[in-house]
C-alpha cells in the first residue's frame, strides 16, 4: 500500500534552518553531536520523580526507513525547486547544501555520508546516557545535524516505553500482593491494554508508540503496531493480543443491552469477551442486565469482562467488581484476596499512571486480587507525553577545525542549566553493570578511554547501512528491556569522574575569560589525555 | 521514496475489536454513523471557554491516503495470517469478517462498500456539528463502524488548525493596537512559527500537524508539512516559508558567539536572519556581543532578529527588545508604538496560547509594537493536543434492521452526559449564516428536511473514489477558514429545535420503559416526518 512518504525528497525530512546551517558553522573537518534525555518520567502527581531510568527504543525505525534510503540527483532537483520559494519574504530563495548534496550522491552511492552509533534497542539506562552520537568529517563535516530533526524523534518510542514500564512496575507491585504467583503470573502480560490508535495523530504514530508498548504487555488493540511487531520486527512470531469486545455503537444498535450481551455470549462466551456498559445507566445495567444474563454467561463457561467507560475511574471499577461478585461469586485466594468466578472489569477511560496507581490501591483495599482488574489506557498512553516529558535534545559536542585544533563543545544556558550539554566525544560502558558515560579522546589523540567493545554506543550506520544489519528480534530486545530494568538501580548519577573533570575544566576556562564572549573551551593541539589531566588536576 | 505503510495490509488499519463488531450488530441493512467535536478548545489558563469554534480539517488525507485504497484477496491473506493468531489467550484466532471483505474484493473492485459524507476541508463550526457521516447498506451495512479508527484521526489536524487560529486571534487582537495596518499588516502571517518538527512523534504526524498550523500562518520550519501542501495540495504555490537561523550547534561551535554572528551576518546579513543567544549568559550576550557586532549588522542593512531559548518567555522577550532598542534604536509609529530598527525578537520556548497572550499583553505595556515579536511554536502547537482536548469521538446513530424497522441510536451514559451523542441520520444546513443540525428522515421515509444542495455534508467517497475528487486547493481551503471563522459567532448552540424534539421524544420513550434495558428508541415503520412530529407535540 501507498504511503505519505512517496515523492517527498528525504532531503526537505528536517528543519527549515538545518538547510542553512553548513555554512554557518567555522570551517572545520570534524563534528560530532549526541542524543540525550535530561529528565526522568514523571507522573502528573510527581510521584517517582526518584526514578531516572528510562527505556532506549527506535533507533532501528528512524535508520531503517530514513537514513539509509538512498538519496538521486532527481531528488535534490526537487528539493531544489521546493528551496527556491522557502525564504522570506516574498518566498525566495532559501540556501541549501546542494553542492554537498550532489557530492555524496556521486561518490558515496547517494548514502548520506555520517557515522551513527547508538544504544541497544530496549537498553535501559539513566538520563544523560548519550541515546546516540553522530559523527560528520572531511568536507562532509558541516552536515553532521542535518539528521538531527528526524534522529530526535526517537523520544517518542522511548517515552512511551519508559511510561509503559513504569506502570507494569505498578501493577507488579500489586500483583505480588494479591495474586497468586505474583509477578511471574501469565496474567501480567495483558493488564495493560492498548486503546490507543484513534488518539493517535496518524497511523505512523500508532505502529511506533504501539509497538513500544508491546515491549513490556501484549495487550493491545492497535493492529497496526501488532501487526508491525510481529511480522517486520519478529519473523512472524506474534506479539500482541486482544479479546473481542463490544463498544457502544453494538450495545444501543440493539433494542436493549441485555439483547446485545446475550448476542455476545452466543457468539463469543466460550472464551473471554468484553462488553463496554455504561451506555445509558452504567449502575442500572450492572443490577438489572447483569443478574439477566448470569445462567447463559455460566452455561458457556467463559470470561466476561465488564467495561465502564464514563465516571470516576475508581469507583466505576469497585462497582464493577462488587456487581460481578455479587452476581457470580468469588474465591479467596492463597494471599488472601477474592478472586471474582469467570469475570471481572478493564477500566479504559480515563486512565493515566496515576489514576493506575490509584485504582490498583483501591482494588487491593477493597480485598480483590488485581487480576480481577484490567487496564485499557489510550490517549493517556500513546498521546499524552511530549519530548519535554523526560527533555530530549540533540547536542553538538565536538569540533575539528581545519587548522586542526579541536574543541570540545558545551551548552551551558545560565538561564536554565538544566539545559546544560555533555562536551566530547562520548562512550558509554558499564561500570557495577551500571552503564556510565566518558569523554574519549579524538581518534589518534590518545589511547581510548573505552574499548570499542565495551562501548554500548554501537555503531548502526557508517556512511551507509552495515553490511550486516545490527538489528535483533523483537522477542531479544524485549528480554534486554526486562532484564535490564530489573538490574538498575532506580536513580544514578551516570557522570564518570572524568567527565566531570573535562566539564570542570571547561567551566574554569570559562569563568576565567569571562562572561559573554562566546564558548570558552581553550583550542588545543596536546592529547585530550594530557588535557584531561591537566584539567582534573587543576 | 518508501514508507512505512508498504505490506500493511489495510485491513489491519484499525482497532482489534472492529475486527468482531460485524457479528456483534443485529441483524440490519443499514446503519449510519457520525463524527463530532464535543468541546470547544481552551488553554490551560481556562481563557476562552466560552468560544466553541472549531476549524474541520484532514478528511482528504484520509480518504486519498487510505479509504480510497483498493483492497486485494492478497492483503485479506496477510491479514488472514495475522488474525490467525491475535486473539487471547495463547495467541488463538481472532475473528475478522473475511468473507465481506473478499466479496467487495471480488464485486466492488476491492474498494471499500461505504458511503462517506464530510463536511468541507477548512470549515468552521461549532461543537456537536456532525464533521463526517458513514453510511453502509445492505449486507455491508455491519462495516459502518470498521473506518472509525482512522476516520477519528481527523480530531488531529482540526485541532492543531484550531489552536493555531484561536492562537492568531490573540495576535489580530495585539496587532489592531499596536501595529501599523493592524491585522491587515502583511506582517502577521509570519507571527507564529511552526518549530514542532522534532517534537512530532514521527513524520507523518509532521506534515499533518504542520499543514494544520499553515491554514493560518506562512511562517514554518516543518519543511516536510511546507513541501506538502505547497505540491500536493497546492500545485506547487508556496505555501510556507522560513529565515535562515543559527541553532546552539553553531553559536558553540566558534570560538566565540560574537564570530558566529559576524559570520551569519557576512552570509546572511542583507536580509532576515536569526540568532540563538542563551548558550552561555542571555543577558551578558544582549549586554556585550550585541554592540559589537552593531556596525557590522546595520552596514549590511538587514533583519536580526534575537531568539532567547530559556528562562523565563516574558522577561526573555522584554529583555531582549530593550536590549536591542538600545543597540539599534527605534521609531513609534502611527499608533504610539515603538518599532525597533532592524531587529526584533523571536521567542521560541516555552510558547503555548496562554505565554503567548501574557507576551503580547507584555510587549505593548512596555510600549513596543508586536510587529518586533514573533513566535516560535513547537511541542505547544504540533504535540500538546489529545482526542480529548476537543472531545471527538464517532458514534453509532441510525439503524434499519432486517424486518424492516428503523431506530434513531443515541448514546447517554448517567454517569457522564458530556458524551451524549446525536439520533439519526444527520444533515448540517446554515441558519443566518450559521452551521445548524437535523436529523433527517432515512430515504424514502418522508420529505428531506435538507435538501442536498444545502447540506454542507457533500459526499466525498460513495463505496469508491468519486470520479471528480472533491477537493480544492490549499489556498481555496484557507480562504475558506478565513471568511467563515471571521463570520461566526464565538458560541452557539448549534442543535435546531427539529433535533432536540427528537432527542427528547427518546428521553420520554425511555423514561417510561425504565432504567437499564437498554436503548428505548421505539422501533417505526411510519415515515419520519410523522414521528418527528408526534415526538415534538409531546
Amino acid at each position: 500500500m501507498e504511503g505519505l512518504f512517496d515523492g517527498i525528497p528525504i532531503s526537505i525530512l528536517t528543519d527549515s534552518y538545518k538547510a542553512g546551517h553548513n555554512r554557518m558553522y567555522p570551517s572545520c573537518t570534524k563534528m560530532v553531536a549526541y542524543g540525550e534525555f535530561r529528565k526522568g518520567f514523571k507522573g502528573k502527581h510527581g510521584h517517582d520523580t526518584d526514578d531516572t531510568r528510562l527505556v532506549v527504543y527506535g533507533i532501528r525505525y528512524i535508520v531503517e526507513t530514513f537514513i539509509s534510503k538512498k538519496w538521486t540527483m532527481e531528488d535534490i532537483e526537487t528539493a531544489s525547486l521546493f528551496f527556491s520559494t522557502h525564504n522570506a519574504p516574498m518566498f525566495t530563495e532559501y540556501p541549501f547544501p546542494k553542492e554537498l548534496f550532489e557530492k555524496f550522491v556521486r561518490e558515496n552511492d547517494g548514502y548520506f555520508p555520517v557515522k551513527l552509533e547508538a544504544l541497544p534497542e530496549g537498553s535501559v539506562v539513566h538520563v544523560h546516557i548519550p541515546v546516540y552520537q553522530i559523527t560528520a568529517e572531511d568536507e562532509y563535516a558541516p552536515l553532521c545535524t542535518f539528521l538531527e530533526t528526524l534522529l530526535t524523534q526517537i523520544w517518542y518510542p522511548s517515552t512511551v516505553a519508559t511510561l509503559s514500564r513504569r506502570c507494569k512496575d505498578i501493577i507488579e507491585e500489586a500483583f505480588e500482593k494479591t495474586v497468586d504467583g505474583g509477578k511471574l503470573s501469565p496474567l501480567l502480560g495483558s493488564r495493560l491494554h492498548d486503546f490507543g490508535f484513534r488518539g493517535c495523530t496518524c497511523v505512523e504514530q500508532s505502529v511506533l508508540g504501539g509497538v513500544a508498548h508491546l515491549l513490556n504487555f501484549d495487550g493491545t488493540d492497535t493492529l497496526s503496531a501488532a501487526y508491525y511487531a510481529q511480522f517486520k520486527l519478529n519473523g512472524g512470531t506474534p506479539v500482541g493480543q486482544s479479546i473481542p469486545a463490544t463498544e457502544h455503537s453494538v450495545m444501543t444498535s440493539w433494542r436493549t443491552e441485555q439483547a446485545a450481551i446475550e448476542n455476545m455470549i452466543e457468539n463469543f462466551g466460550e472464551g473471554l469477551f468484553a462488553c463496554v456498559m455504561d451506555s445509558y445507566d452504567y449502575s442500572a445495567a450492572l443490577r438489572d442486565v447483569l443478574p439477566a444474563i448470569r445462567e447463559k454467561k455460566v452455561g458457556k463457561g467463559g470470561f466476561m469482562v465488564l467495561r465502564p467507560d464514563s465516571g470516576d475511574p475508581v469507583e466505576a471499577v469497585l462497582e464493577g467488581l462488587r456487581a460481578a461478585d455479587k452476581v457470580f461469586g468469588s474465591e479467596v485466594n492463597s494471599k488472601g484476596y477474592k478472586v471474582i468466578n469467570g469475570a471481572g472489569v478493564i477500566q479504559g477511560d480515563g486512565i493515566n499512571i496515576d489514576t493506575l496507581r490509584d485504582i490498583c490501591t483501591a482494588v487491593e483495599e477493597a480485598g480483590y486480587s488485581l487480576q480481577c482488574v484490567a487496564f485499557g489506557m489510550g490517549g493517556g498512553l500513546l498521546q499524552s507525553v511530549n519530548r519535554d516529558t523526560m527533555s530530549f535534545a540533540t547536542k553538538l559536542s565536538h569540533i575539528r577545525f581545519t587548522d586542526g585544533t579541536s574543541r570540545d563543545i558545551m551548552k551551558a544556558p545560565k538561564t536554565d542549566l538544566s539545559k546544560f550539554s555533555l562536551p566530547g566525544i562520548l562512550a558509554v560502558k558499564r561500570e557495577e553493570g551500571v552503564p556510565m558515560v566518558y569523554c574519549t579522546p579524538d581518534a589518534g589523540a590518545g589511547e581510548p578511554l573505552v574499548a570499542p567493545e565495551e562501548n554500548l554506543l554501537q555503531v548502526v550506520y557508517d556512511k551507509r547501512p552495515l553490511a550486516v544489519p545490527p538489528w535483533e528480534s523483537f522477542s531479544e530486545v524485549r528480554s534486554r528491556l526486562a532484564n535490564e530494568w530489573a538490574a538498575l538501580p532506580p536513580c544514578v548519577d551516570v557522570l564518570t569522574p572524568q567527565i566531570k573533570g573535562v566539564i570542570r575544566g571547561i567551566r574554569e576556562v570559562q569563568a576565567r575569560w569571562g562572561g559573554s564572549a562566546g564558548n570558552m573551551t581553550p583550542p588545543r593541539k596536546q592529547s585530550r589525555t594530557q588535557a584531561i589531566s591537566s584539567r582534573l588536576s587543576t
